[in-house]
């Protein structure tokens, strides 16, 4: 299972496309607020407990100077993806993206581009389905159609006149 | 299997760093040069056939205008780590971890720190761990490892006078 | 003949400024969608073939990570200009830029200013010009006139009592 | 009593600067390592107890993505200087600084220049002194002597012929 | 008491809520102009008086080329905390964030982030609350209360269908 | 012919390139000093005459403030590709590239990275192309030669040991 | 007189400030469009010829990349103001900033805030009063009256309740 | 006569050059050491007083959070000259420009680029021939001298075999 969490339910618009990809590949998750600053013990009981209670991939979204990621990251031993989001406090994303990015030697974060939860359900899909055959196909297929409708679209603007 | 790659061997000093924890971790992994400007055959042919011959998991380190990884996850179904390089021709490393991070909806790239191809490799780990308990648990002493010798430094520094 | 492409037909607003200024210098051209990261194999194909089809310039725009410019460059020996588009998912143009910019040694693209299509358009048929002195004529008009528009402008600002 | 706190030995030839100043103007401190990343149990206790046992004001430097001070900020009820490191792995600094800069509503760190250790501890004095008036004092007399060494050096220079 | 200032009566709307936090934490304080640039005398007076007259922090927010918390810094013993002040007349707040941050060494201002004058009341209650034990109560019953508000936005967002 | 002018001799290390690969390719240039702001008439001598004198492609690197390649393209109805030169006095290549790249409309300047003098002249060999089989078969060869040394090195790397 | 030039006239918005505390300040002044890569004879002849027909002070205002004031230094003996302007088609503004600061030694531009029109006319007024004892007193006068305002304001929110 | 002030005597070797080119230019000028974060009241009775004094121009230097050019220009009727210097305690040299450059409306600087001193030189010079026919002409000789530097380099660079 897939744990997506945010700092803030002001977050949510961004974050929900890691939740709808992950439906839309048949992949289980659940979706909470977890915030670094605001509740620390939180986020100490739920990094310590995921790995032990199903959760195999964990999608953290957070902006600003976003400790989410980092801190999860620090304390489980799970894969940590990071979704750098430009929140209303954020200096054009760029402190959201460093603060998750730039972690030291020995505690990676998964990072992707700047509100790109979509890109995070798929990246943590893809985790998933270095075991699972069913999930890798799914996946390739999802691509395949990424592509069917852009040759479609191609196809359209050829018709146009030059 | 996991399979390191970059684009020049003037990566290989950085890159080298996730072959290392990959062997300390038992992790299996090739490495080998795939170009994307200079070698595009290579490069298609690498990505189309990854999954087909084994790897699950790929790290791709760049500099630059670095499009290895991004391509890499254009063709292959598996996740794909990107590691940004500062190497001689970049802009202090923004042009590396921009065109590594700011990959488009559908097509993620997992980007880690500039340079940490050791993330990298614990990443790639992390990856696998979702279906091997054995490497899980190798990668929670690991990170049980990093806080000891903390806690030894700390020590150290504690017995100093203030 | 000129080709443009572009990664996706939301930057069609951006790119069809390339297509005016060609029809307005009389130079031949065809317009359609190559996606780098979503149809990587209609790249190397459109990529592979241009030169042996009558192509002999590619304009190319993409946005974010973006790596049509440079893939087109790796495989075909024809100039490719590159136009930075500033997307929806792009960091203020800075991730454009960079990753168009930025290529290595051996692989140019020549570079034009963000969403400057227009200029791509121009630049495109400088480049045919260099063996056109009708077209270079042309180009040299469609300069003149941009300093007569100017020069009106200022007449008119002159005229303004200080 | 002032804390003074670091993500990793690294950081020593920095931070101890603060711990010089501090000594300078007779205000008791501890120092030691406390790693976000590697010892998150130890930032834990560490940012839960320091009210309880005597500490007043927290100073943390940290680099890359710094999540130390903002952690032990979001834990403790004291006032938190960060200190931003220009780290080996940092990015000209820009990381360590948005990191620790950029908190969220409700959770401040005072923030001081990259690596201005000496100064966060100046402003740790500060903080005390605002009931402390000898301590007051001793600060005003210490920026009387930096009045007084820029004075002998313009005196110096003005002797110079023009 | 802490005195509130800011360098033009534009900045009034990010200022007022280090005001409010301040109304709600009982802290009591002044509020006025104070322009570094318009009204140097007047910068000089208020930062050399401030402290003869019950001042104990200072809290100055100004943007583009902002000088005035440096300046109180520069003539007054008291702790100054700064907010960069992201002002119509600002470069997305680098110029803001960079001319408060950066100090020499032996005249620190603790900086907030961007526009976070509640941040900047929080952080002079800590400073204040180094000698106060009922008003550190209150900041950590104000912590708690952000952590309260946070489950329950957990709790609801935990309710809805995965 | 190719004609390759920088803003001073100061510039040759990096433009020099430019004129080896023009020579590996056997392509005609010249080369010399042509400095916007120290010499502007022989700028504008330079660059109203250039066509008129057989030059069909200008190369001009400059650093700094940059102006030269932008002025020669105002000027002249020639193609000119600008080499951003990251030279003493420039911010780390920022005002280099920005002042050659952000060319207004109507007059592009076909900007290639930093420092990438050699990747100009492959540029310009590449637009004469546009009119000679041979030329561009050469350029294949190049590019075909690019790919081999990579394969060799690629070759080699895989036999070492994992 | 002072001479204020501008790029294109949809600078003019921006630059009219210039103008306007010049009428203020009774400065005589005449104002145009000098495009440097529209019409560069037009600011050739501009430039050459401005110190023989009584101009003193030339304010040139342009955007993107932001070649007027820096050619119009290059080629007259006067005193140039650049006023960066955030164009269209600017990146932030940062482009005209960086291309008309970081000009070469022995040809400087004395560059004013981002659009800072109106500082640029006081700037121009400065030099002409160094010469001229009654523009020194109105610019002193000005001077007063921005104080005089800014303390008006400080008076009114003095009198708000705390 | 113009003043030369620094912020510190580590900004001599840079602001050297400033005293250089008016000595070259036969412009009589005082260098001294002003401070405006460590000797405040130097800097207000400098300021002051300098236009009573005979100064006409004031040429300021200073580096990191740099406050001292804009402080002069808030007190001083006097135009002032900011040179952003690239001290050690600077990022890349961004604050110094930032802090120098980005001044309210109202009270302008000149600023010129990056450790540009004897840029400053020139134009201090400058703004004193507004009313000095003959050191207009020594300016228009110096310029003259740089072009013939540059013919000089040319002619030279032109006899190399291409």
């Amino acid at each position: 299972m897939v744990a997506i969490i945010m700092g803030s339910d002001s977050d949510l618009p961004v974050m929900q496309k890691a939740a709808d990809i992950l439906t839309d590949l048949k992949v289980p998750f659940e979706m909470t607020i977890v915030s670094a600053h605001r509740t620390p013990q939180r986020l100490f009981d739920f990094a310590a407990q995921a790995h032990t209670r199903g959760i195999r991939v964990v999608i953290a979204g957070a902006g600003g100077a976003a400790h989410l990621p980092g801190m999860v990251a620090a304390i489980s031993p799970l894969p940590v993806i990071g979704v750098p989001v430009k929140s209303s406090n954020s200096i054009d994303g760029w402190d959201s993206i460093l603060s998750i990015l730039q972690m030291p030697e020995g505690v990676p974060v998964a990072t992707v581009a700047l509100n790109a939860a979509r890109n995070a359900g798929i990246l943590a899909a893809q985790m998933l389905a270095t075991s699972d055959a069913d999930l890798l196909q799914r996946i390739a297929d999802f691509k395949k159609n990424l592509e069917k409708i852009v040759l479609e679209k191609a196809a359209k603007m050829d018709r146009k006149p030059g």
